[in-house]
Formats: C-alpha cells, structure tokens, sequence
C-alpha cells in the first residue's frame, strides 16, 4: 500500500517549573516546540483533479510512553475529497477554525512552557467553565464536524466553514474562517459557537482576529481572541514576533488575558494575567533542533494560570515561571 | 522491514436516524461502508510452502478520533504458521465461524443504517444476554483461539475449526465453518458453542447455513443464523442481493428476528422485528466509493432493535428509520 | 518518510498451568518467546558523526488483541542525540539500567512460563511491594528518564546512567551500569536507586551484578540481583545457559529467590521460592521459530511466587508447574 506514509514528531525536554510560594518541580516533559506525535495519511488521486485522501494522528507523551488524550487519534481523523478547483470536503474530528485562527499566530505552537495553551485551556471560572464544566470544549477541537475548505488559487483568499453534529448529547458546532494574504501582508478572521445541555443561558461564542506582517528580519503577529458565554467574557491578545538567525530563530510572545463579567453570582472582573515568553530554537538540519525556552505569567485578581508542571496550590494572582531545554526531531 | 504492510479503511458519513414517537437525531459517524480501520500484517515466506504470517487490525471511530473498542488491536490479531497442501494453524482474537457464515450474505457487511449488526449484537432480553450478561459475547469474536483452515484446492471445498479456551473465567469455544462452491453457488454451514460462568443451564449454540446463488445481473444470498441458550431462542433469516450497475452496485437486504421460549420466567415469544435495507455504492476507483444508504426496522411485541444514532428511549414494537450518505476509501 | 521503521514481535503459545492443589488451567497467550509488539523508530544523519533518533514500543497481547499496559508506548519511548565518539544522551521511558544487566543473562527473555519476570514482578510481601504499593515500579523501567550511554570503541568498556525525574509525586531515579567485555568473557553490574512517597524509611536499592562466558557449545551465564527497602531484601540469583543445537537451541535456567529481614512487623525470612526452566527454540528462519518450554516454580514459606496463566488459590508454600508450545515471528 504504498500511499500510506507514517510520520510524526518526538520532542522531549528537561523543564523547571516555579509557582510562587510553592518552590519548583523539575521534570522531563514531551512535546515542548512541538507535540510529539504519530501521522498515518495518504491521498489518492481520483483523475480529473479529484482526489481522496486521510489523515489520522496520535498524540504521544514521550516522557511516559502514554498517549496524550483517551481517544487515540484524538489530534485528528479525517477523510476527504478534494477537488482542485473545488474545494475540499472533510469528515471527523478536527481543529476548529477559531483555533487554526489562533495557534498560526502563536510561534511557541500553542505548547511548551511558553505556549498559548496556558492561558487558554488551563482556565479559572470564566465562560469555558461556564460552558463546558468539565467536559471536553471546542477551543481546540470538535467531534463529528463536516467541513469545507475553500480551494487554493483565490488570489489570496482562503477559508473554511465546519458543522459539527451535537448529536443530541454533545457540543453542536458552527464555525468559520475567512483569510487574506497580500505580499508580507496577512489577516484573518475566525468564529465558532457551540451549543450543549450547559449553554441554554447562552451559546459559546468564539472569536478570533489577527494578521502577521513579514518584514523578512522579523515575522510579527498580532491576534485577538475572545470567549464569551452568558455573562462572562474571556479576551486574550498576543502580540508576537520571529526573527530568523544564521542557526536558527529567536521567538517571542506576549498574551494579555482579561476576564470579564460574571459566572452565576461571582464576578470574574478582577482577574487575570500577562504571560511572557522566549525561546531559541538551534536548527540541527532541516528535521531536528535544539530549543530553549522561558516564560513568566503573572496573575492578577483570583487568576491562577500557571506554566505547566509546577507545583500544586499557586494562589490566587500568583506569578509561575518556567524554563526548558530540549529537542525536537520530525520523522 | 520491507515485509510489513500498513493498510486500512477511512469511511465517514452523515446520518440521520427517527425513532418512533421520539424525533430524530442527525450525527456524523464512522465506518458505515466498512468499517474504519488501521491493519499491520505481513508474511514470511519459509520454503518448502511454509509461511509465516501475522495480522493486527485496529477498529477506528473517525468521527471522534477514537478506537472503537476497549482492545485496541480488536478487530483481529493472530499468528499463523500456513502450509500450501497442509492448510494453516492460527493463534490469537479472530472472527468467529459462525458470524463469517452470516457477514458473507450480508452487502451491507454488518455495518451502517442497514448492517445486520442491528439484529444481532443489540439485542433485547434473549439468548446472547441470557449467556452474556454485560460481558463480551462471542457472536462476532472470540479471544484466546487455536484455529485450523483447510488448504485451497480442495475441489470447491473450504473450512475451518476453531477452539477458544475458556482460561477458566472466560468464553470457552468450540466452532467449525464445512463450505462448498460449485460453479455460480456456494454453500456454507457454521456452528459455535460457548461455555462460560452463566452457561451452567446450556451452553450458548450458534448455528448459522446460508447460500449464495450468482446470476450475473443479480449475487442473491439466503441465510439462517439461531443463537440457542437454555429455553430461549432467536432467528434471523436473511434475504439479500448486490446488483452490479455500471457506476457501482445497489443492494439490499431483509432480515426477519423472531424470539422464541423465555429466559427465566419471561416469555419473549411474542418479540421480534423486520429489518428493510437499501443502498447504493458509488465507484470513484478501485479504492475509494461514495454511498448512500437507508433502513428501516419494525418491531414487534416488546422487541426494540434500532437503527444505531437515533434518539433513546424507543418503546417497545417501535419504529427505527434511517438514512445515510457516506465516502468509503480504502489505504 | 523513508527513515521510519515499523517492525515487531508476533508470538503466541498453548500453555498449561498446574498450581499445588488447585488443578490446572489451559490457556492460549502472548509472548512466551518474546513479547509481541510493534516498534517504530527512525535515524537521522545530522553529518559530522552526530545522529538523531527515536523508539516507539508498544507492547501486544496478541490472544485478546490488547495493550500490555495501559500505557500505549509503555515498552519504550524515547528521544536521543548521539555522537559517535561522544555517546548518546536519551531522554523518555526506557529500561533501567538493572533490568537490562539482568535480563542479558536470562535466556527466556523474562517471559513465558520459566522467564525471571516469575520471580521479580509478581512479588509476595518483600521489598518491592514495600517501595511500591500497588504503583507502577521501577524494577524494569522508569518514567521521565534523562540517560547518557557511552559510546562504543572504549576497549571492551560499556555504561550509562539515568536520571529519572520524580516530578513531585512519582518515582525518583538513579542508576548506572557499567560492563566490560574480554574475549569470551563478559561482566557487568548496575545499580538503582528509586525515591516517592513510600520511601520515607529508606530509598529502594535495587543491585544486579552478572557474567556471561561463552564457551561455544555452551554460552553460560550467572546472575545475582538484590532489592532493598527499609528492613526488607529479595535477593535473586540466577545459573543459566544457552546450548546452540543443528536446528536451533537449548536453554535453561535456575532461579533462587530470598527474602530476608521484615515489612513493618511481619517477618519474610522463611519465604522464598527455587525456579527450574527448561526450553527448546526451533529455528524455522531467521525470523521466525517454533518453541516449547517447561517450568517449576516450588515455594517456601508463605511465597506464592508462581507461573503465570495457573488457577487462583496457590497457598504459601506451593509449587507451580507450566509447559507451553508456541510461534514467535520477528517482523
């Protein structure tokens, strides 16, 4: 079956993690430039530019030989047809656009002790937990969704709309992204909202805006993300840039997150945080690299988001900081 | 290793299924042509007309990245040691003799809207829940198996025995599968019986006979498959066709279930259904199909085999009908 | 992706337990050889002698087509850059460095009814379950390991040391091996040492000296390895031998278990258990063979130590015997 190619990345790191108050933890951690992975995917070509084609991809934690979620190809299981001039029509579990909307703007790829990810998903009472609980959300991903992806060659316009079935019990998705590129010019926009047996108050609405501008020495981002659910609001902006060097690239980011409102009866005004992040990344060759990375996040009000894998118990409006050296190599 | 393959099934769709008196649920589901699947495998080419071989099959439920069952390789992993004239010897978790006796006859291959699957695994108080319980039932598989196939070139005669052993807690098998084909007809006969913790009554009996007869413009099949357990009884009878057409092939099938006798002291004679199935496949190559298919199963008495998807809570001698559209592609 | 690699290991046997007044039990199991699994890895040139590689390893039970374990890549997972000269950093889970100077001596590959795993994990009350509880342990392998392997070309000299990071709750690691090789003759010894939460009265030693000489009819081995925790010690020494024969081999091993000192206030001193292995590998190619081993296990004291797949119930004290026919295929 020669059309099946089987690739992936292993990433592992050396990392230390402080919380505040609550001394540090060092640990060896999967995944940090970039999620160790497994990728089964082929493409048939069908004649008359139509062409079939599946992607199934499995997340590793390296560091304990585990699989990163309970379903096994949790990161992605799609199947496809494709016409060149047509579009693309896509089946399964997949990124919600609003993500895709995000993480393209986010240089550490949403992991690692100076990924986006800390002040996304690992989030205080605010419309995620609101919605959700503690259930899977659609921040990331969704189950069951139907989408369509604009062909290429739309003199820079590019774009996708996803349905995803609640099937009566689950989260019902409607998204879409619309992008535009004009030389070192980028931007785009993104929405999903969600619809459970926790939002009768008021469906989860996602947005997400940004655009990068290439100035060949730096590659800089802006991108403003925001969830909304009832009463409460959650507004992340990251600002972020790239700047490419004789051995590899310099990385940066900014994220200011805002919390707004009220869950029930308790205000989440106060809270909050401003993450830093830095990191170099030493290419090895074209397929591997060295990287170290840092990261500050300070909380303020009742907001305890943390670098992963301090120690348990930050306070409330505590500071976490984290460093890791490690290597990435894709197969 | 250049002796390894690496194959599978993709295949997605979008159903809707109604249940009477209780709406209907849209969803997007896996494996509805054929089941989603990953599948190592391999032989080794010994001399002499020896070979050693081995199978590791992998079910996969595309729409949520998930495998679609607790074992990850449970769908199949065996060992063999197979000889030209000798035949092969077969160790491991493998389909049942029986259920190969009845999946034949079925176009739908016991999966979808329409898959036989529906009047034999999900079934209501009967034989298979009174030998089972919640546990696993040997109807399709069996774990811990020693198998013998006969060789080809037996003159139109094929078979195979199969013993399960018990380990002294679990399903305990001893099942045969004697076919002969002749010209455009086969026929093929099965029996499985089971031992286990709840069989101290009667042991659980699978019998399955069917047929095909191949006219060219019509593959029709008839099968009968009882399962038997102490005073309780359930049979399906099974009519079906393929019609090839030039774009691909339509197919159809109807499946009468009666329950007979009682399981303790409740008579389920009155219950049964009547399963209608119609589908057509759509060829894009020699790999990949699209499909339509719908179903439609009446219940009688207290029975309530449904169409898999559809809203909880069908009453019993209810109605369950569904309809899907779906891409099948084969890697 | 021309570099990555899928191979592994089907095996499968029939084998019969008998524990002392408690009958026998049949079963068809997995890996009595070898254990079967499935291996994917890769190597990268990075040019001036330096490469980056990885190893995935997941464990199968191929008579139920499960995991091993619950952790998917249990067997192995890891991430390493090597320099030719300069050694190999490895980080992920991996073997111990004890385990590994351990089993190199044991000619059943720690598996099957006569492999030392009878005598190591499945442990009475004794050290292990003294460090342990019930938790995963570090007898084989370790979580979140950092290692530096030398590099070949150091005259005969071979060695690594691991770090394995507690990360707060789980099990702190540190270990070396070291091995000398000169002519016929081999020596090696290695040393763990692991710390959590249960080690408050004293770290889990765990020391494993051994040699092997290979005298051409005869490649004998002889191996001593002791656990310790607090007031406990089992102590195992194991005589072992490989006879190369026309058509495959011969192997044997004697395993002594003791255990000495107490837990808490029990004595262990009376228990321990004598092992006799015995086996024949029938060489069909390179690849593949066919196998047959026996085993007694004969207990003292309140040891239960026993071979694995027998019925439930052996009292303190009891013997165990087991036989086993079986097909291993390296693919």
């Amino acid at each position: 079956q020669s059309t099946v190619q089987l690739s992936g990345i292993a990433d592992a790191a050396a990392r230390s993690v402080s919380n505040q108050g609550r001394g540090s933890v060092k640990s060896l951690v999967s995944g940090s430039n970039n999620t160790s992975r497994l990728v089964v995917r082929g493409t048939e070509d069908l004649g008359g530019g139509l062409s079939a084609s599946f992607w199934l991809e499995h997340g590793i934690a390296l560091d304990t030989g585990t699989s990163t979620a309970a379903g096994f190809w949790d990161r992605r299981s799609t199947l496809s047809l494709s016409g060149k001039s047509l579009g693309e029509v896509r089946m399964g579990r997949d990124y919600v656009p609003t993500y895709l909307n995000w993480v393209r703007f986010d240089p550490f790829s949403h992991v690692g002790v100076a990924g986006s990810n800390n002040s996304v998903s690992a989030t205080p009472l605010g419309p995620i937990r609101s919605a959700f609980g503690s259930n899977a959300n659609t921040t990331v991903r969704a189950n069951d969704t139907l989408q369509y992806h604009l062909p290429g060659g739309l003199g820079g316009i590019d774009g996708q709309v996803m349905l995803g079935a609640g099937e009566g019990a689950g989260n019902k998705v409607i998204g879409a992204r619309l992008g535009y590129v004009a030389g070192p010019l980028s931007l785009s926009a993104a929405r999903v909202q969600t619809e459970n047996a926790n939002t009768s108050t008021g469906k989860f609405i996602d947005t997400a805006i940004g655009g990068t501008w290439n100035l060949g020495f730096l590659r800089a981002n802006a991108v403003w993300r925001q969830f909304k659910q009832n009463q409460s609001k959650q507004t992340n902006l990251m600002l972020s840039g790239t700047v490419p060097v004789s051995t590899g690239e310099v990385k940066f980011s900014m994220i200011r997150v805002d919390l707004d409102g009220r869950v029930g009866t308790t205000s989440i005004d106060p809270n909050g945080s401003t993450h830093l992040g830095l990191g170099y990344v030493h290419t090895l060759s074209k397929r591997s690299a060295l990287y170290g990375t840092c990261s500050r996040i300070s909380n303020r009000g009742a907001a305890t988001y943390q670098v992963p894998g301090g120690p348990a118990g930050l306070a409330g409006g505590g500071r976490s900081t984290g460093y890791e050296l490690g290597m990435r190599h894709n197969f």
